[in-house]
C-alpha cells in the first residue's frame, strides 16, 4: 500500500501555517533592495528555519520577480516550504485568463499563489474605481481560474479591519466569495497597521463563526502591535500567521516573524515550526540581515546581540544565584547567548561572572574581584565604557590578575597632522615612534582622518616585528563627546572594533583629546588582536 | 475663596498617570551611558512632551544619580512632571530609618519615591535571602516612614507576574501592605519581560478586584509585546503607565512610551498627555537620541523617519486619491511627515515651512523651492542633517536665494597637528590662513583636541576684521559615524553649536575625514553667528 500525502498538508504542521512574506512585504522597506541572487539566499535561510511558506514576490509586476521564480524553479531545494507567488485579481471588466498578470503568476510556476483582493467597500470605489459586485466577481473568477490550473490559492483581504470597521456585511462577502471559489486560507490584512489587539481578536472571532472559512492574519507594526495582534488573530482561530525576517517592512515593518514564532512555541506551546529549526533562530536572522545590509537590531526580541543581555547589579546578584530568576526564556531555545554587561551599575557579581565567560574564574580571588570592581567604577566615572569593550576589559582583567599591564611595545611619541587648502579635501599623516622587539622604530602613514592614518602608522611600525599585524583589520570607528556642556571641556570617548577574519573585538580609548582617546582604542585593539593571533607578551 | 489643589493630583491627568522611567531604567540599556548633564537635557525633554512623572535614578547607590538630584532641585524648572527617586525597601533585619540607601531617597528632595519590593515568593527567599513575613514587613515599614516624611510613594511591585503564577496570594498580600501602609500606586511590573497580553490582562484584573489598590504597569518587550502587555492593563482597569523614551532598556528594552501614550491619545481616546504636546514627540524623540548618541530605529511607530515613508506602487497611486487610504493617523499628530521615497513631492511643503520658519516666504517661488529641495536631498543622501542644523540650513537657503553663498573670509589653507610623547597628555595646534577684511592673516591656536584648537585659530585669525567674533562660543559638539562597515571608508557628520550669550545655533559638516568635517561646521557657525551680530557680507 502506499501512503498518500494530502498537497494541502505541505507547508502546514497540524494544520497551522507561517506563511514569510520578507522577500515581498519586506522588500518595501526603505533602504532595503534585493538582488535575484539575494532572494535566493534568504530563501534557503527561511527554508532552514522552517517556515511553511515562502512569498517570493509578484511576477509579472516587478521583473526582477519574474526572474526569481524561473531561477528558483531551476536551483532552490527547499526542505520543508512551498513557494508562492503574489498578485492580485484580474482586473475590472476582463476575462481572468486574457490577464496578463493573471497568466504570470501561472507562469511562475509557484505551487501556490496568493491573491490580494480589496476588502474594504471604500477603497474598491475610490482606488479601485469599480463597483462593490465586480469586485466579488474578480475574486471568485480568479480563484477559481488558479485552482483550476491546479494551483493552492490563499486570499490576502486587505485593509480588512478597516472595511470591517465600515462595512461589515460586504466585508464578509469578499472572504465567502474567495472561499467557496476555493481559496484555501483567507488572510485578513491589517494594512494601515493602526489595529490593535482587541479590535483583531474581535473581527477574527466573527468572520470564523460568520464564515466557516480558514483564516489567516497579516499585520504591521505602526501602533507597536504587530506582534501582540498576530497572537490575538490566532488565540481567536486564525491557523496561519504571515510576518518577516526581523520585521522588515513598509513604514514600520511587519511582523516579526521570529518573535511571532518563538512566542507560539515557547509561550504558548504551539508547535508550529521544528524546535529544532527554531535553535537555529538567532543565527538565521543575523546571516539574513548580513545579505540585506540593513544593520541588525541589538534590541530585537528572542535574537536580538542584547535580547539576554544583564547590565543591572541587583539583577547579575541574582542571576549568579539561578539565571531563569532574571530571564524569561532559556536564550539557546533561539540560539542565543546570555551576556553580563560591565558597567558602572554592576558590582563585583557581575564582574566575576563576566570573567568566568570569558574565561577568569575570580571566585576565590576576593582582592582581585574587589581591585578590578574598583578599577572598572572608577575608569567608567571618568568616562569609559565596558558594555560594549569586552577586549578592553579583558585586558584591565588580565592586568589586575598579572600586577602589570601587557605591553607588546612601547610607545616613544605619536603625531598626526591634518591639512587642507582652501575647499579641497583634507588629508591627514601620522609618524608613530616606539620600540618594538628590540628594535626602536619610525615609521609613517597617510589617512583619510587622522585615526585611519595613525593606524596605519603604527602597522608600518609594527610590521617587522610582529608580522600578524597584516591579519588584522580596523572595522569599526564610534565617537561620543560625553558632557558636552562646553564644547571645549568634553570629553571624549572612542570605540574601536577590530577584526582578524575569524572573529572582532572592541575596545575603548578616553581623553579630552579626540585624536589621543583614538590612540588609546587602537593601541588596546592591536594590543589584544596580536595575543589572539598567539604573540606572547616579553 | 482659594483653590486647594490635591498634591496627588500633580502628574495625574484625570487620575492618569503617565511615569517615565528613561533615567532609571532605560539607562541599562547596553551601550547607553548618560552623564548627569544628559539626565538633565533630557528631563528637560520629557517634561516638554508633558509625561507626569520623570524618574531620575537611584540616589545613593549610585554616585551620579545622588549629583542628578542635587542639580535637578538646584537647576530644572519642571512645568508638568513631578521627579521620581528610585530605591529599594529597608534591607532585612534593619529598621527603616536607619537604612543609608532609604535615608539617601530622602534626602534626594524628591517629591516622589518608587520603592522597588519583591513580589515573587522565589525571588525573596533565592535573591534577597529573608522570609515572606520579613519582606512584608520591609514594604510596610518604608513605606510609612517615606510616606510619614511627605513623600508620595509607589511601589514597583518586581517580578509580579512570575510571582502571581507560582503564589498568587503572597503577590496580593505584598500588593496590599504596600497600599495599606499608604503607597498611592502599586505597579506590577513584568521584569523579565515574558509575559503575553491575555496573561497580564487577568493579572490586573483579579489584583484590581482582589484590593481595590490603584495600579499601574511595568512592562519590558522581551515577547515584542511590550506596548500591548501595557494596553491590555489599562484595558483591565490599571491607570498608570511606565515606560521609557524610544523604547530604551536592558535586554530588547521597556516600553515605547511615546508608542504607549500615543495609542491611548489617538487609538482609544484617552487624554492622557496634552494633545499640544504629543505633537512634539516626534522632534522629542529624536533630540534624546541625540543626547544618548544611540541611532535612531527608524521603523520605531509613530516617530520613526520611515513610520510614514511609503515605497510601494500599489500604496502610492492610492495616497494621491487619498493620503486617509493608507495611513492609519494623520502623522501631524505626533509631529511626524509622510514622505513619498523616490517621489519628488516629497519634502517640498517641509522645506517651505520650514523657510517660513525662518522668515522667508518660498510659497511664490517654484524654482528656488525645487532648487533648494533638490540640494537638501542630495545633501541629506550623503549623509547631512538638517533636522538640527537650523543655521547650516539657512545658510543654503540664502546661498539658493540669491545665488552665491555668504562668505565673510576666504581660507587659504588651514592645518593642525596633535602629538604625545609616551604616556602624556597630547595637545593640539592649529595654523589657519585666510583673507578677512580685505587682509591676509595667518593665526595659530592650541587646544586640548584638534576641533578646539581649529577653535582658536579661527577665532584668532578673524577678531581683529570682526572684533564681534569674541561674542561667539563654541558649547556643542557631536560626532556621528555614518555607514561605518569599513572604518576606513567611514563618513564623518559633526554637528556644532555655537552661542552668542542670547541664541544658539547648529551647524553641520560631512567629510570622510573627521577634521574636515569639523572645519565645515565651524566656519558655518562663526559666519551665521556673525550674521546675527550684524555683520554684513561684501
Amino acid at each position: 500500500m502506499t501512503s498518500v500525502t494530502d498537497v494541502t498538508d505541505l507547508g502546514s504542521v497540524q494544520g497551522f501555517q507561517v506563511y514569510d512574506t520578507t522577500l515581498r512585504d519586506g522588500a518595501q522597506q526603505e533602504g532595503l533592495t534585493l538582488s535575484v541572487g539575494d532572494k535566493l539566499a534568504i530563501a534557503g535561510h527561511l527554508d532552514d528555519l522552517g517556515v511553511g511558506f515562502i512569498e517570493g514576490g509578484w511576477p509579472g509586476a516587478i521583473p526582477k520577480d519574474t526572474e526569481f521564480f524561473a531561477r528558483a524553479a531551476r536551483d532552490l531545494q527547499l526542505r520543508t516550504a512551498q513557494l508562492a507567488a503574489f498578485g492580485a485579481t484580474r482586473r475590472p471588466g476582463v476575462v481572468a485568463a486574457d490577464d496578463p498578470q493573471v497568466r504570470a503568476l501561472l507562469d511562475s510556476q509557484a505551487p501556490v499563489v496568493t491573491l490580494v483582493a480589496k476588502s474594504a467597500a471604500r477603497h474598491v470605489e475610490t482606488a479601485l474605481r469599480t463597483t462593490l459586485a465586480e469586485n466579488l466577481a474578480m475574486v471568485r473568477d480568479t480563484v477559481r481560474l488558479l485552482t483550476g490550473e491546479g494551483r493552492r490559492v490563499m486570499l490576502d483581504a486587505e485593509h480588512f479591519f478597516d472595511g470591517w470597521a465600515s462595512d461589515r456585511d460586504y466585508a464578509l462577502e469578499v472572504v465567502r466569495a474567495a472561499a467557496e471559489a476555493g481559496a484555501e486560507t483567507i488572510v485578513l490584512c491589517d494594512t494601515n497597521g493602526g489595529m490593535l489587539p482587541p479590535q483583531i481578536a474581535d473581527a477574527v472571532h466573527e468572520v470564523l463563526h460568520g464564515t466557516g472559512a480558514k483564516l489567516g492574519i497579516h499585520c504591521h507594526n505602526d501602533t507597536g502591535c504587530a506582534v501582540a495582534n498576530t497572537l490575538a488573530a490566532v488565540d481567536a482561530g486564525a491557523t496561519h500567521v504571515q510576518g518577516t525576517l526581523n520585521g522588515y517592512g513598509e513604514r514600520t515593518g511587519n511582523a516579526d516573524l521570529v518573535t511571532v514564532v518563538a512566542n507560539l512555541v515557547i509561550k504558548l506551546g504551539r508547535p508550529v515550526i521544528d524546535p529544532a529549526r527554531l535553535a537555529e533562530a538567532t543565527r538565521i536572522a543575523h546571516a539574513v540581515s548580513e545579505v540585506t545590509n540593513v544593520v541588525a537590531y541589538s534590541r530585537q526580541p528572542y535574537v536580538g546581540a542584547s535580547a539576554f543581555a544583564h547590565k543591572a547589579g541587583l539583577h547579575a546578584s541574582a542571576i549568579k544565584i539561578d539565571p531563569d530568576l532574571y530571564q524569561h526564556t532559556d536564550p539557546t531555545g533561539v540560539g542565543n547567548d546570555m551576556r553580563m554587561l560591565v558597567s558602572d551599575m554592576a558590582g563585583r557579581a557581575s564582574i566575576e561572572l563576566k570573567g568566568r565567560e570569558l574565561g577568569y574564574d575570580l571566585a576565590g580571588q576576593g582582592e582581585v574581584l574587589t581591585e578590578l570592581t574598583d578599577r572598572v567604577k572608577r575608569m567608567e566615572a571618568r568616562g569609559y565604557t565596558f558594555d560594549a569593550a569586552d577586549a578592553s576589559f579583558e585586558l584591565l582583567l588580565r592586568e589586575v590578575v598579572d600586577g602589570q599591564r601587557v605591553r607588546l611595545f612601547d610607545v616613544e611619541s605619536w603625531r598626526v597632522q591634518t591639512d587642507a587648502r582652501g575647499d579641497e579635501k583634507a588629508l591627514s599623516e601620522a609618524t608613530v615612534k616606539l620600540v618594538a622587539g628590540g628594535r626602536r622604530v619610525v615609521a609613517t602613514g597617510e589617512g583619510n582622518g587622522p585615526v585611519n592614518a595613525l593606524d596605519h602608522a603604527l602597522r608600518e611600525a609594527l610590521v617587522s616585528a610582529y608580522p600578524e599585524i597584516t591579519q588584522l583589520e580596523l572595522i569599526d570607528f564610534r565617537v561620543r563627546i560625553l558632557d558636552s556642556a562646553h564644547g571645549s571641556d568634553a570629553i571624549t570617548r572612542v570605540l574601536i572594533e577590530t577584526a582578524d577574519g575569524t572573529t572582532s573585538w572592541e575596545t575603548v580609548g578616553v581623553a579630552a583629546n579626540i585624536v589621543e582617546a583614538s590612540w588609546e582604542a587602537l593601541v588596546d585593539g592591536v594590543t589584544y588582536g596580536l595575543l589572539r593571533q598567539g604573540v606572547t607578551p616579553r
